[in-house]
């Protein structure tokens, strides 16, 4: 029997183009909460002997947590062979080590919740700062769609000599890759952060560049401090208004006016969570790797 | 060495009650949320080789069950011997079959992962309606600590001649419990729910109980259309407006205006979760049980 693909709200492009790879079949959820807060989840199509892939983003994850894992637990019960997950934006991350004594490494607790309710699980540009590698928490198969060229494309397409600026040194990874796919040079930047929302940034020579628009790149956009701090050191030194990119568009509270305020140029996101910055379609990408990893786990049966 | 004791905001007279009879440590917990809505969590005292006792009510379960298996696992890997919890509300216990194809029970997914995540739990009345005792879905030592005492006491202090009416069929197992303690007549109403918030109620004859003041008991008050619907219809059989009591004051939307609207008698709930319908103090009932089961545990090693 062909897979049944579950979108939760706004996921359905993404459903649809994992559908047409895995020759798969829509299939509702219904899922509301009853005026007590409890959540209410059902399949709408009985899984009996099919495989389900799951399609939700875990952006604000504590109000999905229990609707996922409540589907996925349905799913089995209902007599699913296996339960995949396809999230484009993976939560609990960021919380990768023990800072301070006593502190929960949520990371590790949200990948053993998850891993027991499903079988497999793909995502899109983990946040890996200290972890190298998902397999590192998560004891499932997973994959990792990249970004890389979907952005490397954009850039290509839209702005005349890029010069790539990672904001901080974790983000690396992100501006060396697009550099490197792009052809153009590229720069970090080293971010001192003070709390969740005061972070100050100083910024390399970049008179080497000249007539270069600089295009920060950061794979999460939460408050938005980071970007806007390094926006407004670019501009002090007398770059022209730089481009930003961000994988992830979480965009939170204040985020966007103030990310506008420091920052007149283009802002584009991709399209892992919905939000109106998003200009880079990465569905292909995300469908492609689900598609993939659901082959590569029929063939391990 | 002693128990430490976590107390949720809210629940700190229960967790110094708890504290007393376990000679134990009230030690405070971190618990906020990050700009993008994930939880933090911290437990401030280390609590190497010493049982914890976590205290947290579960209404508006989804917003909490996060912070709470975060930081029972953070306790277990910094070498808790046990972790216990004390909730004295219990969530999820309400979707407890498969009305529907395809739905998900969530009692038992809900019950797995807390018995995961903690060695042993108590609560206070939870909602026993298809199950009969929380150990059909928790594997994990459990002990319900019952209102009957304090709320028939309550009723022998408050009300002259009561008549005891439960709302609706669930309801009968509080309602004989509590008459039987008072020493008074019960009787049980007929309920016809047409979805989660209508409700139509028949009443059997109360002629029998000239002079009496008929006192709804229920044990959750949700939405309250439930216990409104049987106080309107005690009313229009000419009854003197009731009493209403219930175990668990979740008092969902506009429950409690539409319950003041409906009975202009004295609305009066336990404290199980905080409102301002508490009336009823379950504090020693709860802590009892919890220091009782902790010794149990004990014990068994």
């Amino acid at each position: 029997m062909n897979p049944l693909i579950h979108s939760w709200p706004g996921h359905e492009p993404l459903a649809a183009a994992i559908a047409s790879r895995v020759h798969g079949e829509i299939a509702p959820v219904s899922l509301r909460r009853f005026p007590d807060g409890e959540t209410y989840v059902r399949l709408m199509t009985l899984p009996k002997d099919r495989d389900v892939i799951l399609v939700c983003g875990l952006e604000q994850p504590d109000d999905k947590v229990c609707g996922l894992l409540f589907a996925a637990d349905a799913a089995r019960e209902c007599g699913a062979r296996r339960v995949g997950l396809v999230a484009p934006y993976l939560a609990y991350m960021r919380q990768d080590a023990r800072f301070n004594a006593g502190e929960a490494i949520t990371s590790r607790t949200f990948a053993r919740w998850l891993a027991r309710a499903i079988d497999w699980l793909v995502t899109m540009d983990p946040h890996l700062h200290r972890y190298r590698a998902l397999d590192e928490i998560y004891p499932i198969p997973t994959a990792i769609a990249s970004s890389t060229t979907p952005i490397a494309r954009w850039i290509v397409e839209n702005v005349a000599q890029p010069l790539i600026v990672g904001p901080d040194e974790e983000s690396a990874q992100w501006a060396a890759a697009i550099a490197g796919r792009v052809g153009c040079p590229w720069i970090v930047l080293h971010k001192d952060r003070h709390g969740d929302r005061d972070v100050a940034v100083s910024v390399p020579d970049i008179t080497a560049w000249p007539g270069h628009t600089p295009v920060l790149i950061d794979d999460i956009i939460s408050t938005a401090r980071t970007m806007a701090a390094a926006a407004q050191r670019l501009r002090q030194l007398g770059a022209v208004p730089p481009v930003c990119i961000g994988v992830h568009a979480l965009f939170c509270g204040d985020a966007l006016p103030t990310l506008r305020a420091a920052s007149p140029g283009v802002i584009a996101t991709c399209n892992t969570i919905r939000h109106q910055t998003n200009a880079i379609d990465v569905t292909s990408e995300i469908a492609q790797a689900a598609a993939d990893l659901h082959a590569r786990v029929q063939t391990a049966l």
